[in-house]
C-alpha cells in the first residue's frame, strides 16, 4: 500500500471528515477483516453515538424509495446520515429498481448523507460482519443516524435487525395472509410496520397486522408497534413514520432498553466473531482439507452413514480446553 | 412419542412407500438435527441414487410454475419426483405467486410426486442441514429426482447450489445490465440459463448470458452453459430446457464429474456440520452467556476495542487440540 493510502494517513485524513477516506476505510475492512482492529485502534477515542435504524422488506415493495425519503427527512433536521444497504437481489431486479437505485444517489449527493451498497456475498465471516464494521465507522465518522437496509429474505439478512434499534417493516398490499406473515416471523422482529404503496390500498394489512399484535402474548417490553401507511413515491405518510422512529427511539431511551439493545449488538458481534475464529481453527489445526476429501470420499457408497462418520470424526479428537 | 409414530414404525411404512411416513419423517429432520442419525442409521441398506437439480431465481421470475412444468414432465417419463422448496419470499409475495403455489400443488398430488416448502427460517444448523437431510430421505424413498427450488438470494440460499449437480438459474426480461449480473455471481453457478417469461422479450438479456459465458475464463470442466427461453404459463421451451438437463447430466456421468459433484456435496455437508458442533462446544463448553454479557457491557463505553477484546478472550482459552 502506498502512503497516501496507508491506514494512519487514510484515519487521519477520517478524523478532518474526508468522506474519501471513509469510503477506502470502509472498502479496507470489508476486505481484510484484520485491517478492522488497526482501523478502530486509531479511532477509538470518539465518543459519538448514532442511532441505528433497519429497514426491511421483500424486492419491490419501495424501500429504496422510501430509505431516501427517511433520509432527507433527517438531512432536512441537519442530521449527518449513513446507509448501508445490503440489496442482493438489485441486480437481479427491473428497470424501476434500478431508478429507485438513481433516486437514492441524489439524496447521497448531499453533503451530510454518506450511503454503502453491500452486495452480501462472498465476504469473509458473512455479511453482519461487514455490516457491523461500517456501521461503527459510521459512527467513528460521526453519523447522527444510520440506516441499515436489508431485503429481509435470508436468513443472514435476517438476522441484522439484531444490530439495530429500530427495525421498520415493509410491506405492500395484497401480500399474503396472516398466517403466512406469522411464519414468516415478521410479527417477531418488527417495532413499526409500514404499508408502502398506499394509492393501491393497504388498510386491510394493517389490520391483519393489528390482529397479529393483539394475538401476540404482550411483549414484556410494553411497546406496542404501531402499523401505518406511507406512499414513498409522492412523500405520504413519511413524516407520520419519521415521528414513529423518534417515539421508539424515546421509548427505548427512557425504559433503558436502549442499553440493553446495545449489549445485544455486541453480544451478537462477539458471537459470530468467534464463530468465525473458530471455524478458521477447525478448518486449519483440526481437519485439513485431505481429510475432509477422504471423509467425502469414503460416503460416496454410504451416503446413509453421514451421522456416523461425523461423530467417529470428532471423537478422534480430543477437545481440551483449559482455561489460564 | 406414541408408538404409531416411533421411528422404527415410521421407517418401516417408509419402506413400504407410504408418503405420511416420509412427511413426518422430514418433519422430525427438520426440527430434530439428532433424530437423523438414527432414521439414517434405518435407511443404510437402500442403494438409489437421485439426480438433484438446483432451480433458482429472485422472486417473481416464475420459478415455481415453471419448476411444476419440469415435474410434469418427469412424472410424463414415469419419474418419481421429490421437491424441496425453499422461499422465505413467499408469505411477503402476491397473489400471483400464491396463484403459482396453487398450480405446483395440483402437481404435488401425482401419486409419484412429494413436494415439501421450508420456510427457511430457525433451522438448528441452518436451512442447508435441513435441505441436505430431506434429499437424504428422498434418495431413500427411491425418487428418481430432487428438485431443490431456492430464491437465490441470501447467502444460504445462495449456497444451496452446492448440494445439486445441475443447477439452473432463471432470469426474466428487463434484469439489469451484464455488469450487474456478474456482480451477482450468477455468472459462476449456472449449469443452464432459463429467460423465463419469453413472451416479454428476453433475447437480449440471452446475448448478454452468452457475452458473460465469452468473457469468462474458459471453465475447466469444459460445459458451455446454454441460454435458453421459456414461458412457464404455457410451457413452451420446457422441453428444450428438459433436454439440456439431460445433456448436463451425460456430460457430468461421463466425465467423472458428477463422482466429483457427489463428493462435493458431502464435503459441504460435513464441514456445516462441523462448524455446527463446534458451535455448540464453543458456547457450552468455552464461554457462557454470562461471560459473553458481560465482554458485551464492558463494550458499551469502549465499542471501538471490540477486535482487542475478542483477541483478549482468546488468548485466555487454551485450545489444546489434539488427536487420538
Amino acid at each position: 500500500m502506498n502512503k497516501k493510502y496507508s491506514i494512519e494517513n487514510l484515519c487521519n485524513r477520517f478524523k478532518e471528515n474526508d468522506k474519501v477516506a471513509l469510503s477506502k476505510l470502509i472498502t479496507l475492512v470489508e476486505n481484510d477483516p484484520d485491517s478492522a482492529l488497526e482501523i478502530f485502534n486509531k479511532l477509538n477515542h470518539v465518543e459519538n453515538e448514532s442511532y441505528i435504524i433497519g429497514i426491511t422488506g421483500s424486492p419491490g415493495v419501495g424501500k429504496s424509495t422510501l430509505t431516501g425519503q427517511i433520509v432527507k427527512r433527517f438531512t432536512d433536521q441537519d442530521k449527518k446520515v449513513g446507509v448501508i444497504s445490503v440489496d442482493p437481489t438489485s441486480p437481479f431486479s427491473g428497470g424501476a429498481f434500478l431508478g429507485d437505485r438513481v433516486r437514492m444517489t441524489d439524496i447521497s449527493c448531499h453533503p451530510n448523507v454518506f450511503m454503502r451498497s453491500l452486495a452480501s456475498r462472498g465476504y469473509k465471516g458473512g455479511i453482519s460482519r461487514a455490516v457491523f464494521d461500517i456501521s461503527l465507522l459510521y459512527e467513528a465518522f460521526g453519523m447522527d443516524v444510520i440506516i441499515i437496509e436489508t431485503v429481509g429474505v435470508g436468513q443472514a439478512e435476517f438476522e441484522i435487525y439484531k444490530l439495530v434499534y429500530t427495525t421498520v417493516v415493509i410491506l405492500v398490499p395484497g401480500y399474503g395472509d396472516a398466517i403466512q406473515m406469522q411464519k414468516a416471523g415478521i410479527i417477531e422482529i418488527g417495532d413499526i410496520y409500514d404499508v408502502n404503496k398506499k394509492d393501491l390500498g393497504g388498510e386491510d394489512i394493517v389490520v391483519q397486522i393489528e390482529m397479529m399484535l393483539d394475538d401476540a402474548t404482550t411483549s414484556q417490553s410494553g411497546w406496542r408497534p404501531p402499523a401505518l401507511m406511507t406512499n414513498s413515491i409522492n412523500g405520504e405518510g413519511i413524516d407520520d413514520l419519521i415521528e414513529k422512529i423518534y417515539d421508539h427511539k424515546e421509548y427505548l431511551e427512557q425504559s433503558e432498553i436502549l442499553k440493553e439493545k446495545k449489549k445485544q449488538r455486541y453480544t451478537f458481534k462477539l458471537k459470530e466473531a468467534m464463530v468465525d475464529k473458530i471455524e478458521r481453527i477447525l478448518f486449519e489445526q483440526l481437519f485439513d482439507k485431505d481429510e475432509l476429501e477422504t471423509a467425502a470420499s469414503e460416503l460416496l457408497n454410504k451416503k446413509f452413514e453421514i451421522y456416523h462418520k461425523l461423530n467417529k470424526m470428532f471423537d478422534n479428537v480430543k477437545f481440551d480446553v483449559e482455561k489460564k
